[in-house]
């Protein structure tokens, strides 16, 4: 696929505990894949600065892009921002426009700009600012890695600003058709179809429904005609149990 | 930490293009935080032999425990028993023991083991078989990473059967205290918590409810009697404002 690709790191000790169920991964899937940019690995890792730093530069390496959420805010554990910097070997400290941004939240909500809250105008040197229209804290764009809030309500902000300025690739287009067969039923002819159309991601999704096991096939690409010419292919096979 | 470290593979195309909301994840973090095992690290990979194979060789050297979810079905996006069988440069085919629960569970419903449905019993050379108490199709243990399946209800009930035969750590012990104040207003005090507990994870994570900001705070460790004194001293250091 000509598509570019992308990877998140998701940061957070709270994700691995089970504390906290992650959602900024299924929101991010969905929304690359409709800007025509491919999700091609997501790793979780703790509150540890090796274990960020490492992630940030593999997967930097490896893909066009790479989103992080978490570990933005005020706190001890909040420490994406210095071991970004660190990865990338950039100078970090409180920067003046990040300052700005924050002095104006807190002046207009009535509370003190303090020393924790200073942290979150670290921003390593040379990166772009990524707006936060909730709470004003800013993400940043430094190289390929864009650096947002873990909170989802201001990832998902931040998400739709920086997609904005992106440039994806073809639109990833989807079909699917549910049918009243079990995925062993129908293996054979999904495999052959996966041969002949190679430029297809085909996925099997089996379920079972009052009774009764059946699968979702699901076909994407980028090439609107080929999944047209696979789903009709699919659907003549099993005439009496595609839906 | 004393206790044991595992990481989780997912593994699937549905996950990353925003198909699926994985909820394996959240389910084995919290099954293992019980079981006393720490949760290290996750990845998440789409249905390709060349990231699948790299990351069970990085997870499984790099962590006492591996987990994987998804991608032994009998469909040709199926290919994690012969992935991690290439991890670990270990022969794979049906195997009789694997063949012949699938054999027992189709002669019970009516249905052929047919080819599709065969590949489910490829298990590797020397892995363990995991019981699958749903669909009959085996999980299976190869060196230190435990295959299982992706559909939730079939990858928890393995979960439950392979945890039950691992031994776990200390238990990891939380406690949670509500602060009406935002994170900037506490992370001051909660910094020096941090350093004068190293031992335990102190985790900050702010909500918004009714139009106040507030803090939940969690502190996590082996070290029951540390967790109660961080929290006393927490307590008592906002006392107008800790719920």
């Amino acid at each position: 696929m000509a598509n570019p690709t992308a990877a998140m790191l998701v940061i957070g000790d709270e994700i691995l505990s089970g504390r906290t169920r992650d959602s900024n991964m299924h929101h991010l899937a969905g929304a690359l894949t409709k800007h025509g940019i491919r999700l091609a690995e997501v790793r979780v890792v703790p509150d540890e600065p090796a274990a960020i730093i490492a992630a940030v530069r593999a997967l930097s390496e490896a893909h066009d892009h790479v989103f992080t959420s978490g570990g933005i805010g005020p706190t001890h554990d909040d420490i994406t921002a210095d071991c970004i910097a660190d990865a990338f070997e950039t100078p970090i400290d409180i920067r003046d426009d990040a300052r700005a941004r924050l002095q104006a939240h807190y002046d207009a909500t009535g509370m003190e700009l303090n020393e924790s809250r200073l942290r979150m105008a670290r921003i390593p040197d040379g990166a772009a600012l990524i707006d936060n229209p909730i709470s004003a804290a800013p993400g940043f764009i430094l190289r390929n890695v864009h650096v947002m809030a873990g909170v989802p309500v201001i990832f998902e902000a931040m998400v739709a600003s920086v997609l904005s300025g992106l440039t994806g690739g073809d639109p990833i287009l989807s079909q699917s058709l549910r049918i009243n067969l079990g995925e062993g039923e129908i293996a054979g002819e999904l495999s052959a179809l996966a041969e002949d159309f190679p430029s297809l991601s085909i996925g099997s999704y089996p379920f079972m429904k009052d009774g009764i096991y059946g699968t979702q096939i699901v076909i994407r690409g980028t090439d609107a005609a080929g999944i047209d010419s696979a789903m009709t292919r699919l659907s003549r096979a099993f005439p009496d149990d595609a839906a």
